[in-house]
């Protein structure tokens, strides 16, 4: 089969590693994948929505956190749902042109430019921020130094000035690939018969206000054992006094327990949708003796003692 | 009383706006304050746990979500606290010099550029990224508009082309200012005294994990009548597989409430920090009726129906 994915583009951003990686895993089953950059990610989501093909979205960074406007993208859809869930490392390399000169100055998006201020104070290099990664490497002049992920050096032909020189190791942002509903569906009622274990992304909205609302929806996760991931609250439509609530959970919309809860939220009367449905990730279970805890400070509680 | 308020610059930013708010409103009280400008948010962290002064950081916007590296940088110092908190609508203005010619560019941070999109597509511009609102003010060409904040025209002697030029209305973004931590435990023993109404941020770390953990959190907080009116969970120092809770409460930690689950989470051997206390906020009350639910679209479930 052929498909098309989109992607938010230049080539050599981190999205368009991550959709080669996506499209390498797809092209493994016998598809084959044609991958299409667009400008923004408003394109990406309506190309799915209309049924041209499937997308590919960053979710969140382990660093700066979930991408919001993403989150919201995908709560507002009519007619699609995350069916994969993949981890691209954010890494960036410092390249520099064959015939470059003294080097004194440093080119990448400033998020680039952010995330190296080490390497930039370490080598007195002065900013020029670039629209992308991409275009700094595009335009890269003989005495600047050029940031970017690790494959944007061959791309535009640049030589490898240092490897891995961001400020923060171990960075990395997970993406979701979107397809039409009906395609998640299709995927789930392989991924059910063959037992697949799964993870699930779910958005609920609870329609009675007050304290203890979030209390008593959790409740009914704990209640049938289900182990939730990840836990954000959202202004609907970034309406301050509006909640609704984005929740990971271990667990996969057939399993028993999850049906349990969804019959449950449904009788309550509040909102529910699922959001995304991918296999499982290798989540890593850290000690707690090595969870590197924050210091407790002066005055934890902030109240005379 | 001279007080020196360390904000994220340069001349101009959001943050500038911010801080020329709060030195405003810590003026009327009597106090001297000056705005010092700090390259990155860490060296306003470091001045304030120095004693230099106190500082402001960007919290949380309504469409982008929390700031998260900004939320890591106050659970993890060791002698700050927010001690006030306060919004910034965020809307652009173009600029233009009084010597314009025909306008063919448009520049920005690339956060502003993205911010404008309809604008940029109805005049047809070209887009001319800069390091930040403030440097495309300063270095306008006569074919050029510049996008930022209402105050920067004025800053940098520019005319107004045109007001709120942004996509989206109705954006604001939130700053907690901080202070050393026994400056915030003495402004809270005035609070306490004079009976003052506030809300406290909160990070919790369940140092037993497994389902139902934050469920049983919550359910502490629902039993004491506590509301909570925001919720993120976050790995602990970008760590996968580990994690805290952030937790807005609209109660102070006099309250008795809040002294009551703070005693039940320290029994149960949590880790708990407060993070902020300041005056409460008028927090709008949408009656769900309004609350502009999102489409629930085809198959919510993912599952055959």
């Amino acid at each position: 089969m052929l498909m098309r994915l989109y992607y938010l583009g230049p080539h050599g951003s981190f999205t368009h590693q991550a959709a080669q990686a996506a499209a390498q895993q797809y092209s493994k089953n016998g598809d084959s994948v044609e991958l299409s950059a667009c400008a923004n990610e408003r394109e990406i989501v309506t190309h799915v929505e209309a049924g041209d093909g499937w997308g590919i979205l960053a979710w969140e960074n382990n660093v700066e956190g979930y991408i919001a406007q993403n989150l919201d993208r995908l709560i507002d859809a009519h007619n699609i749902a995350g069916i994969d869930r993949l981890s691209v490392n954010v890494e960036f390399d410092a390249f520099v042109r064959e015939d470059h000169a003294q080097l004194t100055e440093v080119s990448a998006h400033p998020h680039g430019l952010a995330q190296c201020t080490q390497f930039i104070a370490d080598n007195q290099l002065r900013l020029v921020p670039a629209q992308s990664n991409t275009a700094a490497c595009e335009n890269l002049q003989p005495h600047q130094i050029a940031l970017g992920p690790q494959n944007s050096g061959e791309l535009y032909g640049l030589e490898t000035y240092k490897r891995a020189v961001q400020d923060y190791s171990g960075a990395h942002t997970d993406f979701l690939v979107l397809a039409p509903r009906e395609a998640v569906v299709e995927r789930n009622r392989l991924r059910c018969a063959s037992k697949a274990s799964c993870e699930s992304i779910i958005t609920v909205i609870p329609l009675f206000t007050g304290p203890g609302v979030v209390a008593n929806l959790l409740d009914v996760f704990r209640d049938n054992g289900l182990n939730m991931t990840s836990l954000i609250s959202r202004p609907i439509k970034a309406a301050d006094g509006t909640y609704s609530f984005v929740i990971t959970l271990d667990a996969a919309p057939w399993d028993a327990n999850m049906q349990a809860v969804f019959r449950e939220i449904e009788e309550h009367g509040d909102w529910v949708k699922i959001l995304a449905v991918y296999e499982q990730r290798d989540i890593a279970h850290v000690p707690v003796a090595q969870w590197n805890l924050p210091q407790v400070g002066i005055n934890p509680m902030l109240v005379e003692e």
